[in-house]
Formats: structure tokens, sequence, C-alpha cells
């Protein structure tokens, strides 16, 4: 692998970026992305150059598409008649099914192999970029591609292969759900004038989340609404369940089964 | 205020001795507490002796209930005849209504004026106690005594005052409700086998509270159940409109409004 386009320079892609060279990586990394981003990256040292998408694409072994949603599967559209055979084609899209599906019907001379860093930061943009942003997080590919796995791994991730309904499914319920209800909690506690003068560790911890930006969340959940329909419906049923049992000696039972999970997360 | 008595000498109890010794108090503390606890508290110095019950309230000038809110419920009944008139009588309850509405009942000679401190750490008994853990915490009295007010602000916490009534309605949503959607969110998520295979810091972070020992919530649920149903039930018919708008632009509204309300909580 001699030569690399990240496609959408912001803390994703940046980060994917410097933990590359971090990692060893000697070869070119191309940026591709606003002009602002592309300024901000090569004043920082996250990328060696920019070039249009179709020069890049002719002249990368990967192509990294760290773009939201939407774009990506615009660029899916377009990127297959720019490739060389054979060029790999991964991207960081926080869905996976649509993106997958969309690859399956656009990408022929290319082979592409769809990816999710379980990783963030509250702030956004190439200059939040961090080598070490993917350090012992979870990176779920939805095939195999051994020369981007061992990078993967050279960066500090945790490999996960799954397939892209599974991502899906799973990443409903653990990252698309808490976003939902913390931000649902917030409003809530919004709703009771004197709420923030009592409020303690607890309320504060569960609604960060609810100070995400709306913009990155629009095309997770028009591309998984069933899953986090379905995720919803559990969590609701179960709160529900909890909620006739206040009084009950069944809450204990509810309580050992949760402390479980929660410490079954933290292995 | 030349003398204190610690009844219960845990977490709470024992953070309230160290803060009051660490914000001047040059009086008496004496620990009211099974034996393990007291003979923890004498060899940390955080009490400066024990009295049994009866023997420490006929010396002190403001009695410090830390107990769980069953065990205050009766020390409030057996302790109003061991006080000399006019002492006043305090708690650290995590409910307000069930406690002040038994003092009114049992405390004649003495002054019950109830308390809650909004602090806590997921490590109990006094050996985890510290002279910091009220500071720029809300510290909740249920009616005005110069006397503890003063101590309260000089240990550094923000001193709220409100009815019981308030302040059980108001933890119901800031407190009481991300406990259970902690527990049910661990929950849904243990019920998916893979789903630690793609946990990030969203389901790390928003299911810490499913850690907690039931043993502190029964007494809580038991005394709130009324409020905490009606929080459960409001933000149940949140989540709902939020899972209606999964693919409408009326989620953008409703993350501004979490947003903001999220915003709030941290001025």
């Amino acid at each position: 692998m001699n030569s690399v386009s990240i496609v959408g320079v912001g803390l994703i892609g940046g980060s994917f970026a410097l933990a590359l060279r971090e990692a060893g990586f000697e070869g070119r990394i191309i940026g591709v992305s606003s002009q602002p981003a592309i300024d901000a990256a090569l004043a920082l040292g996250v990328i060696d150059e920019t070039l249009p998408l179709a020069e890049a694409a002719a002249v990368s072994d990967l192509i990294y598409l760290a773009q939201p949603i939407e774009r990506i599967l615009q660029t899916l559209g377009a990127i297959d008649a720019l490739v060389r055979p054979g060029t790999l084609i991964t991207d960081a899209g926080s869905t996976k099914v649509a993106i997958v599906t969309r690859a399956a019907g656009a990408v022929h001379r290319g082979r592409f192999i769809g990816g999710h860093p379980m990783a963030g930061k509250e702030s956004r943009g190439v200059e939040q970029a961090d080598a070490d942003l993917f350090r012992g997080r979870p990176y779920i590919l939805t095939g195999r591609a051994p020369e981007l796995e061992s990078w993967i791994e050279r960066i500090g991730a945790r490999l996960v292969v799954m397939t892209a309904e599974e991502h899906d499914r799973l990443v409903a319920v653990t990252s698309h759900l808490p976003q939902l209800i913390s931000t649902a909690l917030a409003s809530v506690i919004g709703a009771q004038p004197d709420a923030a003068k009592v409020a303690g560790p607890a309320a504060v911890d569960l609604t960060r989340l609810a100070l995400s930006p709306y913009e990155i969340w629009r095309d997770i959940f028009a591309t998984n609404a069933d899953s986090v329909d379905s995720a919803m419906g559990a969590f609701i049923a179960k709160l529900e369940e909890l909620r006739s049992s206040l009084r009950s000696p069944e809450m204990e039972h509810a309580f050992e089964e949760a402390t479980t999970a929660a410490k079954a997360l933290r292995r």
C-alpha cells in the first residue's frame, strides 16, 4: 500500500491519516475535501498533498471515505470509474446496510469493504484529529481485506468483522438508542423549570450526548430507521416493565440483570 | 454548635464529618453506627468518639441522620424522646416527603429540617469519605435553619431550599429516572449477545449507573413511587414522539430543544 486518499478530511478522516502515519505508513497521504479542511489539514501536517477526487482516485491503493453518509452514497456512485482495477475502497460511515448496498451496485472495478470505527469526540473537524482516536476501540469491517485489517490492528483498534445487517442492528442498540435516550431525557428535564437546581452527576452524565449536533444524526436515522425503531421498542418495553415493578421485589432481579450486563460491556 | 452526632457513618455521614472539620468546626463529632463502621471511622479520624444513640442525642446540638431511608424513618420514631429541647435534627435521605411526614408526627422536642446533598460516589462506606464530596453540589433543605445553612455553605455546597414535595418531584426526573434508564438500557444491550463487540463510549457512559447496588434504591422507589412513575411516563411519551419522528424533519427541532436543555443543566 503506497498511497492513500482520505475523502472528507474531518475528525475521523484526519485521525485515520495521523494514525496511519504514527503506525509507520510511509506512502503518500492525499486529502480530498473542502478548501478550508484541506488548508487546515496541510497546515497541521495531517495530509501530504491534495488532489481533485478523479486524480486522487487514479493514483491511490486505498480510498478512505470519511464523509457524512449521504455524501458517501454520492461518492460511491461516481468513484468506480475513476479508480484503477482492484483498488480497495472503504468508508467510516455510522450505518452500513445503505452504504454496502449502494457499493454492491456501483463498485465493480474497485473492491469495497464497509468500515465503522467506534470512536469520536464531541467536537468535530480536522483540528480535533488525533492519532490515538481509534486505540482500544472496536473497528468494524463488513468483509475481509487483509491489507486494511493489518493497518487497523497497527493503529491500535480492535478489529471486528460482521455483516452490514448485524452491524446496523447492534449499533441501533449501543449507539443510536443511547443518543435518543439522552435527547429525550434532556427534554424531559428541561420541561421542569427548577430541575437544574437539584441536578447531580447522573443528570449531567446522561444528557451529555444530547449536546451532539443533529446534522450527523439525520443520515443515521434515515438509513437505519427500522433497527432504531426496534431498539426503541425493546427499550420502552423494558422501561414499562421496571415502571410496573417500582414497589415490587421484581426490581431487585432487574437491577442484578442490568449490573451483569453493564459489567460485561466493560470487559 | 458545639457538638454534632453523625448517625450512620458511611460515605455521606463520614464525608459530612470530614467537611465540617475542614471548614473549621471545632466541637465534638460523635459517631453512632455499626461497630465496623465506627472502628474504621475512628481509625481514619473521621469522628472523635462514639456513643450509643441515647447518650449521643442527649449531648448534641445537631443530629445528622445519614442512614438508609427506612432506618431514618425508624430513628425518627425514637429520637425525639432522647434529645434536649430545641436540638436540630436533619437527614441526608434521597427522598424527602416520607421522612418529613414522619418527622412532623414524631419530632416535637427537637426541630427537624430535611436535607439531601446531591453528591455520591460509586463506592460506599466511610473508607470513601471525602471532605470535598459536597463542594459545588446542590444541597437541598426542606426548611430554614440558619446554623445548618451556614455550615452547608462553609463546606462548599450550593444551598437550595424547597418543599419536600418539590424535591421529590424534581429528583424523580433528575436522579431516579436516570437510574432506571441506565438499568433498562444495560438490560436491552445485554440481551444482544454481540453488542459488547461494537459498544463505544456512548453505551459505556449510559450504563454506568446500572452498576449501582439495588439496596440503596429499594427505599427510594418505595418512598417516591408516584413521582417516579410520572417521570417515567413523561420520558416514555417523549421517546415515542422521537420514535415517530425518525424519518421526519421534526427530529431537528427535538434535538435543538434537547441541546438547549442540556446546556442549561451545565450552567
